[in-house]
């Protein structure tokens, strides 16, 4: 096996659940930047801005900085810049600030975020009409479920877009994980080779089979919402399965394996 | 071609269209029945209960009694009969009506609509939770889109069954179209055999392939939700494509080629 040179870690569920830092992850960071292994968080949490999601992470006392966080609002935001795209925007309403305030004109493309409460039919129904009108059709996150801050499963992102999807006939654009470009990105941001770096999710679809698809390795944490089982859900499986990320780090230390 | 001796006729986009007959779609049925041929109505619309469906007729002038129209809402309240289960009903307000009052204790199936408006986020969140759980999953319809009453094609049931089915990795048991045993059911009534009985609907999928795989024929009428090219979505291709009601009986009464 190749040796640790950078680390990916998805945020909620591994580092914090709710407004908490998850037992031992800070320890854990602090491990890895002590000994200079390059680390940079990958999120597909799209019910908090960039702005938000920095500033959980200082209040549990991680230092981090816009440049180390990879979220899928950025990458929409790139996309849009490039193709001149005019978005209507079916996101959570603190998601917003990430993007700029609506141009004037007819949208040309539908994004789709984690929207929680703004998922109103109406809603669904006027961004189904643009979609299936010629807009393209952009999907933040792909994901089934979330861990709420009440511990409950939640619907994600995925379960809309897959509804949008049906009633088009037509496939979203993925711009978060597990999008190949998402993941490469992050590593480029690294600069560390993909083989030698190491993304560390509770997610076994978009954090773990992602980072394998994107040549990766692929971890696995029993934290957030992980439930027994999911590891039998991709294959090739995990590259490892750990308890949390204070063992996943400990993994990596001893050489990844 | 066997001889045509029965037909199931859909009602929205077919018969009717929001609260006015089709044009034409009157006489036709008139001409069926004054040729002896038995019909009855087989619709997958859940937003409207059996009292609306046959208040609806009567106001535009089609003679119906309850037993000639087959609705998902009466076949899944047989289903919960049979199986002796407490539902939790995902269905539009108007839709309560066809469905006993809720029992006591906790549902141990959930039964899905088109709930419309009703399709809140906390409400798909609730009943993702009770299936996740290890509730029944039992879908009405899972047809993609309808027309409303304006005009607009607008998300129908299926898209929110999909939504669930993602969320859970579970698949609901439909009863409406296309599900077998719903058309078995309307072809006992009218006492024709299956390949000597015809369907008639606007959704190619629902009305059309499902009548198929029934082992009836299948028509498939330009009015209502049809849009060009729906005829080639699936494969065996519709028994013929006709303009609408009127042109359908036209094409039975001919002897069915």
């Amino acid at each position: 096996m190749p040796k640790v040179s950078g680390v990916l870690l998805d945020l909620s569920g591994v580092v914090f659940s709710g407004d908490d830092a998850i037992a031992g992850s800070l320890a854990a960071i602090d491990d890895l930047r002590s000994h200079n292994i390059p680390l940079c968080f990958v999120t597909n949490t799209t019910s908090a801005p960039l702005r938000g999601l920095l500033e959980k992470l200082q209040a549990i006392g991680v230092a981090a900085s816009r440049e180390d966080i990879f979220t899928p609002a950025v990458a929409a935001c790139r996309l849009v810049k490039e193709r001149g795209l005019t978005p209507h925007l079916l996101v959570h309403p603190n998601l917003l600030e990430d993007f700029d305030a609506p141009a004037a004109g007819t949208p040309d493309a539908v994004i789709v975020g984690d929207a929680g409460a703004a998922f109103t039919f109406e809603a669904l129904n006027e961004a189904f009409r643009a979609i299936d009108g010629g807009a393209e059709f952009i999907a933040l996150a792909c994901n089934r479920t979330f861990r709420d801050g009440k511990g409950d499963l939640s619907l994600d992102a995925g379960p809309f877009v897959k509804a949008l999807e049906f009633a088009t006939r037509r496939e979203a654009l993925l711009v978060g994980k597990p999008a190949t470009a998402f993941y490469a990105d992050a590593v480029a941001h690294l600069g560390t080779p993909p083989a030698e770096t190491v993304m560390i999710g509770d997610d076994v679809e978009s954090d773990v089979e992602g980072a394998l698809q994107a040549g990766l390795r692929g971890l696995l944490v029993r934290t957030g919402k992980y439930r027994q089982g999911d590891e039998g859900l991709i294959d090739p499986p995990p590259s490892a399965v750990v308890a949390d990320l204070r063992e996943g780090v400990d993994w990596i230390l001893a050489g990844g394996r």
